[in-house]
């Protein structure tokens, strides 16, 4: 087997690329998969990503993403419902499998981080048969917990599975994303308890590094500049029976700076030395 | 009993203070106690600290900080083990019981959390009896885990007293700090078994307010500013037989740009609105 064989990159490592770019430069370096975004999906056209990544033989490993649930207004929860269901159908349309969650964060004046992970458990209830009708699953991904106010109130692996459990696995899982767990000595364990229950969705790498930019969305750092064992991680989700792709996704403004196709062939090199 | 009966000040909310200033600001307002730092203690003059701390009746409720307990390097561990030694003794002379301990983060290049960790147990273990001898509590402190890699290692409650309990409380508990805490739905939890094992040593608050500033250390809000319950916290430490100071400890850009006695005088406020 090839050692891309089981890599993707996400297309926000590489968002300075276009669609067309991002596949031609895909097909040249053998990366079999790409995880995609719903907002450039959408600008370049659902149909047309569809066709394009198709006719490469390009596998959509996930669609980014879903979520948002948290919102108490009735017409405010409306929206994400319907927003949700669309992106559902987007990642059919796709042909991934994997729709990834974020659930949102505390809405405006709210400390009730309880009463928000439960309106995100409603949600799953509503959104999970949809999905599994149309062969997608939800995959909740818990953030950092320093995005628990302002993005995700679920945190840890531990509060995702507590979610995902209340309902069948091929309907919701989680997404596993060592930029978000790395610190945590329970993730391996909850790691096993997702892959017991068939719930590892999607594993997704990025590393750890310092200091964190204003606003902590862009600093997530290329595979061996900072602080994560992936090898470790692989071997983790892989003792749990995952056998999947594994995606590189990073947010990074000094990465989106450079040259998108030099910044693909670098990521594709750094995955080989540090998770291959 | 006064409704500031328990409210303790940390010297950093208003380090543009001088003791003097702080101490005079004290008693002024009505504040019993403070959290002292050893680098402007020792600035002042650690006998002139206690003699102008002890002549205005104020408590001292912690000494920070010790710790940075992480080094693999043999001198640089030696260093680290004696400047806590010597932060244990400063306590002494203060005369506060209890001793806030930071860990450390990893050494440079290191990906292993787990042998950091366990060269913080090692550490404790030299450092617990020394401690208990001087009639000085060591207080384990988890940082909230966006720290985990440059600053503590210990990123939360139940790690923290996973260390704690390998020795004698009188000599290693856990400080409670609500904005490294809050997001985390296991904690109410872990400060049962601290407060079971009499191993709240401290309890401070700060407030969780987003975006975080570049670096994410300064940006520790005014209390009711964000998105912690405070009174739920207080509660949660209570009912585990906590009653001991609550001290607020800020460490905010913006509040250091202004007028410290106002300042003083606003946390005092805020206090007893949020968590009195």
């Amino acid at each position: 087997m090839s050692p891309l064989a089981r890599f993707s990159v996400n297309q926000m490592t590489v968002k300075q690329l276009s669609l067309p770019e991002l596949v031609e430069g895909c097909l040249e370096l053998g990366i079999p998969g790409v995880g995609l975004w719903r907002e450039p999906v959408n600008v370049y056209g659902l149909d047309a990503t569809a066709a394009l990544v198709g006719a490469a033989g390009l596998a959509v490993t996930t669609l980014c993403r879903g979520g948002f649930l948290t919102a108490v207004d009735p017409l405010d929860r409306k929206r994400a419902l319907d927003d949700n269901r669309a992106a559902v159908d987007e990642a059919a349309a796709l042909g991934t499998d994997t729709l990834v969650l974020v659930s949102g964060g505390l809405p405006s004046g709210s400390k009730d981080l309880h009463g928000a992970r439960e309106r995100v458990a409603d949600a799953l209830g509503e959104l999970g048969p949809y999905a599994a009708s149309r062969g997608v699953r939800l995959a909740i991904e818990p953030l950092h917990p320093m995005y628990a106010a302002d993005r995700c109130v679920v945190s840890t692996l531990a509060q995702a599975l507590d979610l995902a459990e209340r309902f069948p696995a091929d309907q919701v899982g989680v997404t596993v994303d060592t930029y978000h767990l790395w610190w945590d000595d329970t993730a391996p364990a909850q790691i096993a308890r997702a892959g017991a229950g068939g719930r590892i969705h999607a594993f997704q790498l990025a590393d750890w590094t310092t200091p964190l930019p204003e606003g902590v969305l862009n600093g997530r750092g290329p595979l061996g500049d900072g602080s994560i064992d992936f090898r470790a991680w692989r071997a983790h989700v892989e003792a749990a029976g995952y056998a999947g792709p594994i995606e590189v996704e990073l947010f990074n403004d000094a990465l989106w700076a450079r040259d998108g196709r030099e910044v693909l062939a670098e990521t594709t090199a750094r995955f080989l030395e540090h998770a291959g």
